[in-house]
């Protein structure tokens, strides 16, 4: 089972590679059959291509994320999130809770964010 | 599917039934089979007999508790809870992010609670 740190650390190094990192980069954090759900009740993405595909996407914004209040226990954590994406002259802010699932080396076997409209401002 | 007013309603519900109800009002919220895992990684409580055991035991303490920044998605919903725990002289503080699914009547069909000792302090 990976350790509290190196979950730790894994969770910092998504913040860090959604603010500066390519979606490959951000793909390179989870497992080649690892799932995503973002927000949760939507479908996944499963697989790395599908992942990094999906960064893509999200990627097209000028993003900064920050985490917040990173709880381990077990092989997952859960933890917030702010993401600010600027795309033209808009502002969106989305602040989801994360859920990561991890295997033994670290790498993200799974993500669920927890958010909706409710959790999203556009100025 | 519960809709996000009656979730938010029964997480709610679900922090001031820690601080003022029995274990048995706290297992009220929850279906017949659902599943309490707390914290993550533990053994979970299957049923609402296991669940309502599982609350008489968190209960022999005098808790407090508070949920923050509740998000919904889908049938689910995270948010922060802060309990304490006065027993003898001692308060104990433990600060989870607790992941709650919900059935289409809003009962909990699931909880499960990231936290480990490092969300909680002895004072």
């Amino acid at each position: 089972m990976a350790t509290p740190d190196q979950i730790r650390e894994v969770v910092a190094r998504y913040a860090k590679r959604l603010t500066a990192g390519s979606a490959s980069d951000i793909a390179d954090l989870y497992t080649a059959d690892a799932v995503v759900e973002d927000p949760v009740g939507t479908p996944p993405h499963e697989g790395r291509d599908a992942i990094e595909k999906f960064y893509a996407t999200v990627c097209q914004a000028d993003l900064t994320a920050e985490h917040q209040g990173v709880r381990v226990a077990g092989d997952s954590a859960a933890f917030g999130l702010t993401v600010v994406a600027k795309a033209g002259d808009q502002t969106i802010t989305v602040n989801p809770i994360d859920v990561m699932t991890f295997d033994s080396d670290g790498k993200i076997t799974s993500m669920r964010a927890y958010w909706s409209q409710d959790d999203m401002t556009v100025e």
